[in-house]
């Protein structure tokens, strides 16, 4: 089924403005009855709402002092938010009247919908139609329902309420959204907002994130998917979220397993995970690959603090959380720094001798609190550190507020420093959470979970910083795009997917990419004048739609040195190749010069059905599949700086730049090719895939040696 | 300073089995103020402990109904078990004492040795001494004591005890094993032994294994290691472990930052990670890469439950953690089954038609306990199905108690397929993880960690069943061992630490690896002479130990094609290398026959100072390191089996099998070359380093054609 899409107006965006902060709603199908969601979701709201809520009921009169009109042409003014909690059918036949009484915006609660098989897809395709016709934004349905802290409003069903706090979470599956509700709540952590986005039949993340990153109250947006409806949408609105807070995002069905469950749950579409992968790495999207991790990243970022280097210090009253500390923050590429001679001085003063004043500080089991604080300071004021892990294992002399305590002075003095703390076997005492939260302090319970913490705020920070790094795009004026998109409007035509080895080396050449230069001759005439133009050694290649093994066939003639040669090989050729396959439409033979061995190298690209095309870059030659050295990237907004990028990430970049005093090869043409190619694929939609393969590259220059293109056909 | 080394005997052996389940303790040391560790170590022991209990101390009489005596001479009889409390200094003079009285084992729990500098690493040394001369196991130093659950014995100074139950601890640290054990609390699981190691002075990990391996009451060992003592003896006691007992280890110190740390705090040996990865993977140890993993293992090895195929149903009530846990499992190599048609049939007779029947079965959040039961019970009857994990997302529906026993009764059925369930959010209510923790339900709160859970199972229990199968070591009849020491030992008397190529090619030859034949030359007669014995085209080498880089200097001449040739070669060759490098002593030239290159291998191996002698094999040429395609296995007992599954391992065995239709090389004499270095490396230990690279490997045979050897020294 084709999905509707919705270009989001002005309006349409201003009333998604109203949905997520509604002065006024009504819940429609709201219920007296307290077993219902109808009545949950009207006692929800009114238990902190401060706006004017109506419910909407046929049967009743008033709810708990609520009153409750006919249906919702009786309300007295069309509301900012309509609730719906009827069966699916009901719930249609709602949203449109609301929608033809001027409610600005609706959230759809009801179930039996998409994920209950075609006749819920048919309805739910009636809710998108609603929504385009009306302007009218649309959370779900099968939904939780929407929370905002900001203003004390809770439009779900959920049994407990979330905290007041400054984590945003926008989540695909309703379980994982009160999987989360109880974590924070063990945990005294609090939300700005909460929004289950159930089928996303119209609203999806791309339309919360610009709305929520701009939220002074949010200090990072939780994301849990199961899929991307619209790509580049997603990557625009994800970048500009990520520019503005952290985002961390939560992608389950990654697996063949898990995807087709994801799309026997939600009917999620399916992208390809490295799809997903490269358009995080794209976004600066923080992807946490477990849901723990979501936790430990929700934690760090919540607390607001930041970092600006990855020299880390670790403190610590017992050795081996310290060595498990140190082993993680260097697995995840921070520095455990050497501290400066003055700390070490300092640290000297009022630490007994057994202690270990490397880094990890050690300062055993037996130091007390002021000890550790004091440590912690020293260490903090260190010019060379960046940030501290503070662990604790629990001992006799220090209790745990006591620690709290002791953590919070250590870092007094530099609050600008990050310090994420490791209470080893967790913190029990609800009034030490409590302090540490109001504190921003974040803390773990294993020495793992705080290195991974201070690593996701050093990878964030540092992402952003690189964002303010000059960003260019290629442009060329050589490109003949008119004859290109006629060549492959041509092959459409006709019906084929595939170009001729002559049709690709025209569209090659004319999106100015280094292609030898090839002749395609039907007779000895033909042959005798191409040889005039092209010097020797040659090849001769037979020309066919049919025949995409060509040398299986006798179709291929290598070093052909003379003229005489060559008049044999063609000759032969035409001769023997309609023999061996008679069926085979032969259009003529190419000649081509014979050229060089170069370095082999790879480029390619094919099309993710979510974020479109993939850039491919690595070692060539018939080993490209077998050693896998090969670096992707999405050809949405690609740059200059992007292409160098892929191709340091490969160890065949290695053997580029002159491996072992080998000499070095041209970098320069190989971002020039990845730049065309970025083109060509953006300028001719209908490219399904394209391999060059091998590339040869010279000390100076490149050719393509082997290019294959890959058509979708017309309707892409 | 080098280690005493305890070989252990018959005695000592003995002497271990009565530290671990002592008969009479006596604590010297012992204390009558509540806040010293004296004392609280005699009263951990007295609160469980049926064994009769003494105490040492010259200033008091009797302790809490406890005799104390004036000394360990003044004991009824020798004890079984000495804790000893005392200073460092003090702790060893009693150490004596009590070794001179007979007392059969000791713990010492003092702190102030190797870990605090030199001087406290010198009276370790003494500890090790008197164990060594008295056959006495000792436990410690540095360490918080020992716990034997089967006997209610708690020989620590912990403030709390640990619950009864079946997964052994042996610790290096004394905080993890602190966090070890509030963790349990926690979770309401129990231990049969904690052993705090300490310094590991006497003993250590490979001492503890095969008691606690045969101990009934044990289901599982946990391991938390930051160094291994005694390689060998450990590979041979954790394979034998393993066998009987899943073992989980965390090693700590696995990075540069962390290593260096570790060394500093218990002044741990540097093995390579590499070398630990490898001896975990060769003996079955299960390693935890985080200590939350030690625990999700711990926790699903303690409840007993087996696996013996790989194919997993899942069971949900929530359709996102579903997914969650399809991803992880599949990640983790086991196989989401896709369910008979009689199970689907069967699950449609109770199940709402929206309820997914594929894998995941998701029974919808409206579903009640009993439904959850019935559906668990059907995968689990479906003969596709090896085990299930079971996810539960909280709704209004089910309580967590009801939960619970709903999975206690689908399982009812099928007690011997393993089932680990999923409680998003944790088990809050006491009694639901009395329950589960009864009937053996390893349950957790994330997706992630049941998946984890059973994929351990599933790698150790198939780990197991591998073992039966046959291993065949190598064995060659055509080694000539004396020649090849006798070339080691005049390179080692010449103080050399490299071999000559001449030297390389006879020691290799004297082993019967495939090398050319070679000669050496010191004139143009000996010349004429060799070149009868080999045919053109030749390639002459200069000899030479001072040279590295030969070619460099115009050592090397390729591609003789005749006498002639070979003579000009020969007398340019002697006449300008000392020319260039006058310093160099000029042994002679070596001629060989110029070879046809093959695939290019790299075989080659190194010491770890803890493990031994690793192997490698991988891609040869000079891009070796940087494909780093490459496999490890340790020396230790390798055999045939291993050789071909190192092979199997990289990516260069698909060219061997012969990749995309070329021709395949020669994989036995690969494998044999394996075998032969391996039996090398045993017999010559002076070997510090071997590389052959390249190895040309035909589609028959095999050459090695440039072989490094280099030798540690006399004294290894």
């Amino acid at each position: 089924m084709e999905a509707l899409k919705i270009a989001p107006t002005e309006k349409f965006k201003e009333r998604v403005a109203k949905l997520l902060n509604p002065r006024s709603i009504a819940v429609i199908g709201a219920s007296e009855k307290p077993e219902k969601l109808g009545n949950a979701i009207l006692r929800n709201i009114v238990s902190g709402y401060k706006g004017e809520v109506f419910g909407v009921n046929p049967r009743v009169k008033k709810i708990q002092e609520i009153e409750v009109y006919p249906d919702v042409f009786s309300l007295p003014y069309p509301v900012d938010l309509a609730v719906i909690v009827l069966p699916a059918e009901k719930a249609v036949v709602a949203l449109k009247e609301a929608a033809e009484a001027g409610v600005k915006s609706a959230v759809v609660i009801s179930g039996g919908f998409k994920e209950t098989g075609n006749e819920g897809a048919l309805l739910e395709e009636e809710i998108k139609k609603i929504a385009l016709d009306f302007e009218m934004p649309v959370l779900g349905p099968n939904c939780v329902g929407i929370v905002n802290n900001n203003l004390q409003l809770n439009a779900t069903f959920l049994r407990t309420a979330p905290l007041k706090g400054e984590i945003a979470f926008v989540s695909q599956s309703g379980a994982i959204l009160s999987t989360v509700l109880e974590w924070s709540l063990k945990e005294d952590l609090g939300f700005s907002y909460m929004i289950s986005m159930g089928n996303k039949a119209v609203l999806n993340e791309a339309d919360f994130l610009p709305a929520i990153a701009n939220d002074p109250g949010t200090a990072v947006i939780l994301l849990y998917i199961e899929d991307v409806v619209e790509g580049s949408s997603f990557l625009k609105k994800a970048y500009e979220a990520s520019l503005l807070k952290p985002v961390v995002v939560f992608k389950a069905g990654i697996s063949t397993a898990g995807a087709k469950a994801a799309s026997s749950h939600t009917g999620a579409l399916a992208g390809s995970i490295e799809g997903y992968k490269l358009a995080f790495a794209k976004t600066g999207l923080i992807r946490a690959k477990t849901l723990e991790e979501m936790f430990i990243y929700a934690r760090v970022f919540a607390s607001g603090q930041k970092v600006t280097g990855k020299n880390i210090g670790i403190v610590t009253n017992s050795g081996g959380p310290g060595v498990i500390t140190a082993d993680r923050l260097e697995l995840n590429g921070l520095n455990i720094t050497g501290l400066s001679a003055k700390t070490i001085n300092e640290l000297k003063t009022f630490l007994p001798r057994a202690a270990s004043f490397g880094n990890p500080v050690d300062i055993l089991g037996d130091a007390d609190e002021e000890k550790y604080a004091m440590t912690l300071k020293t260490v903090l004021d260190d010019e060379k550190v960046d940030g501290v892990v503070a662990v604790y294992g629990k001992t006799a002399v220090i209790d745990m507020e006591k620690m709290v305590q002791a953590v919070i002075n250590g870092r007094r003095k530099n609050p600008d420093k990050p310090v994420v703390a490791c209470f080893l076997g967790g913190v029990d005492s609800r009034r030490a959470k409590e302090l540490l939260n109001k504190n921003k302090i974040p803390f773990y319970s294993f020495p793992e979970a705080a290195a991974d913490a201070l690593a996701v705020l050093y990878r964030y920070y540092s992402w952003r910083e690189k964002q303010k790094e000059g960003k260019t795009e290629f442009s060329f004026d050589d490109i003949d795009r008119k004859l290109a998109r006629e060549i492959i409007k041509n092959a459409l035509v006709e019906g084929r997917r595939n170009l001729t080895g002559y049709e690709t080396a025209e569209v090659l050449k004319a999106f100015g990419f280094p292609v030898l230069p090839v002749k395609l001759v039907r007779n000895v005439q033909e042959l005798r004048k191409a040889i005039e133009e092209i010097s020797f050694p040659l090849a001769l290649k037979i020309v066919s739609p049919d025949l995409l093994h060509k040398s299986d066939v006798g179709g291929v003639a290598l070093n052909i040195k003379n003229e005489q040669e060559a008049i044999r090989a063609y000759q032969k050729m035409i001769l023997e190749v309609p023999k061996k396959v008679p069926e085979a439409k032969i259009l003529g033979v190419e000649v081509q010069k014979q050229i060089a061995p170069g370095l082999e190298i790879f480029i390619g690209a094919n099309r993710d059905p979510v974020f479109g095309p993939i850039l491919a870059f690595g070692l060539g030659g018939i080993y490209v599949n077998l050693l896998n050295d090969i670096a992707l990237r999405l050809n949405y907004k690609f740059t200059r700086e992007e292409a160098l990028e892929m191709i340091k990430e490969t160890k065949v970049y290695e053997i580029i730049k002159g491996y072992r005093g080998q000499k070095a090869y041209d970098l320069k043409i190989i971002q020039e090719i990845l730049g065309r190619l970025s083109l060509f694929l953006e300028e001719i939609p209908e490219i399904k895939e394209i391999d060059f393969n091998p590339v040869f590259v010279y000390e100076k220059g490149a050719l393509i040696i082997d290019a294959k293109v890959v058509l979708a056909g017309h309707n892409i």
